[in-house]
């Protein structure tokens, strides 16, 4: 097995803290105070309880969730978020629910809801090749609520402004949520698959005002209503116990890390450095709009784009992992979620600064 | 941390291979060639595309699945299951769905399938407190599909037969899958959770045929629909990745142990010594009826009841998790999974034996 460091830039199932690993795997071979591994312990034994309840806490404490909100724990990530949140709050309704196009999840969610009622994309960024975060638009005060996703993970745009509006709003965070500090006062739902800066694929976090899903007067599958998850503290059936227990830790890990606040700076630091070099750099150029800019998922492209694949070469033999941009998308794609270390993105910068030194002596060098 | 050995009996998630849990530890801490852990590495990556297809190969090979059935992973548990599949089978259609009522969880089946169309319950045994699995039934010809649970995990007991029908048979195998063998041609899909035999909690396993997937043709929300799963090879979205990964090594280890042919002798051997023991000891007796005896969840009772709760103390210090009845239920229950040691059993057989001659000197010695 090859031990060399690797720098993960990979944008879901992502980098987690190595401590969190660690804590992780050793739960998996021996937990409870009986001897038993996590994997094989009941969900409904006191500590389990306890690991639900501890991760519900600092969920609240992290992102500072109001009272009247419910912290859910569920299964199927953000793509069974797309089905169940029009199947609750569009479907029976006579209102349109109104959507942003921002991206290939967007989209995604919008094909969904169509099988539920009326659905009207408000404005889209199609037709920039999903560049930016479209904006211009007016919320009509009727629609059943309105969708949008906050950080576009394959195309490297993210939004830094939500509406103000009285019309619900419900934002996919999947890619964003945890990397800096949200007013969640301003959201009636939000949902994230876990898989970015939560913990492991296996579990969808849903916040919801506790006001809007009791909105929900047509009857709903059990597992498709919220109210189920809220009502039995996300225990009606037998949750993802390790996905939920390695989450905990991961939160703990942001909460001994001193939060949003420190984590958002880091973020913006590290994101910061590389945008910087891809903008000085004369072969690279960024893909998203200037001011859409990601912070999580940083789209980029050479000025040839024969070069490409030598360059995704160059850096895998120099300890990079999952730069290669997203399929429908090309080029390259750096993810640089919470537990990316700032060097992991030095040692990209210098490999981009490198790479333009060695293959093109004409370049000015940088350093 | 007290390190003395459980016998873990619980019911669900339930007791693991030592091996199994040790290899999936070490998957957690570094996994791959690169030295990422199973927990960040892409599930579009070759090998864990390859663990997704070697997990299906061990499925089929076990269960000697028919190369016109599908095999898919899915989330939400077999609750999940119990919308999903009206959702696809009997929503739209003019037919009733006819349903078996032998237990906890048949009877949530019925209620979720009640959303979505006509249900009739062809037989219960909901007035003999479910202690048997109930006959004597015609299956309509007309029938969108037949619903049954082969194996109650809370009232202990079990299905031996399956009917013969034109009527596509749907059989909800969470607590009895790789326990036995089977002849997965009676059936048209089977679901199965999988926090018993197939692996930790957060993964759903579905074998389906074909013919009866594709007989869906109204609209079905992507997440929701057993065919878009089929056609992207149970990735659409980001799978459990470690869900699925350790489902893998389990499936391994019970390929390596001989496969069903072998464990069913062994399970069946487990939960004979345990009925001998329930029917011989004066203090003891069995909750389900003879013919319909769970070889996996052993459900029994003390004719004190008083004495429950004592004997219950009694073989937890012992060293015995797990041996409480469910909650609604009351008395023991003795789940008897696959990888429950035969030793576990005799150790509980031990205690009940002891117990009754410590507390009860008049009781005849049984050894």
């Amino acid at each position: 097995m090859n031990t060399q460091f690797k720098h993960n830039f990979g944008a879901g199932p992502c980098i987690l803290p190595g401590l969190v690993l660690d804590r992780a795997a050793e739960a998996v071979k021996c937990w409870d105070e009986a001897g038993l591994s996590i994997l094989e312990i009941s969900h409904r034994s006191a500590p389990f309880e306890n690991v639900v309840k501890q991760t519900e806490s600092l969920v609240r404490e992290l992102l500072n969730v109001p009272e009247n909100y419910s912290v859910l724990f569920l299964q199927g990530g953000a793509s069974m978020q797309f089905c169940m949140v029009p199947m609750n709050f569009l479907q029976g309704s006579n209102k349109a629910a109104v959507y942003i196009d921002a991206g290939y999840f967007g989209q995604k969610a919008i094909k969904e809801a169509g099988l539920f009622g009326n659905v009207n994309v408000l404005a889209s960024s199609k037709e920039r090749g999903y560049s930016d975060i479209p904006g211009g638009y007016v919320i009509p005060e009727d629609a059943a609520y309105f969708h949008c996703t906050s950080n576009n993970t394959i195309e490297g745009t993210e939004m830094f402004s939500f509406p103000n509006t009285n019309v619900p709003v419900v934002c996919d965070m999947s890619s964003d949520i945890f990397s800096r500090e949200i007013d969640i006062s301003k959201f009636d739902l939000i949902y994230a698959g876990a898989q970015k800066n939560t913990g492991p694929a296996g579990m969808t976090l849903v916040i919801a005002k506790n006001e809007f899903i009791d909105s929900v007067k047509h009857p709903v599958p059990s597992m498709l209503d919220y109210r189920v998850y809220r009502d039995n503290g996300s225990m009606y059936n037998t949750p993802p116990v390790f996905a939920i227990y390695t989450a905990m830790l991961n939160l703990q890990w942001l909460r001994d890390k001193g939060g949003l606040k420190v984590i958002e700076m880091e973020n913006k630091a590290k994101a910061q450095l590389l945008y910087e070099e891809i903008d000085r750099n004369p072969l690279f150029y960024g893909s998203a709009a200037m001011q859409d800019r990601s912070l999580m998922n940083v789209t980029f492209r050479m000025y040839d784009k024969a070069q490409e694949a030598e360059f995704i070469a160059y850096a895998e033999k120099n300890g990079m992992v999952g730069i290669r941009g997203y399929r429908t998308v090309g080029g390259f794609r750096a993810s640089l979620y919470n537990a990316l270390p700032y060097e992991s993105v030095k040692v990209l910068v210098a490999c981009m600064k490198a790479y333009a030194e060695k293959h093109h002596a004409n370049v000015e060098p940088a350093y």
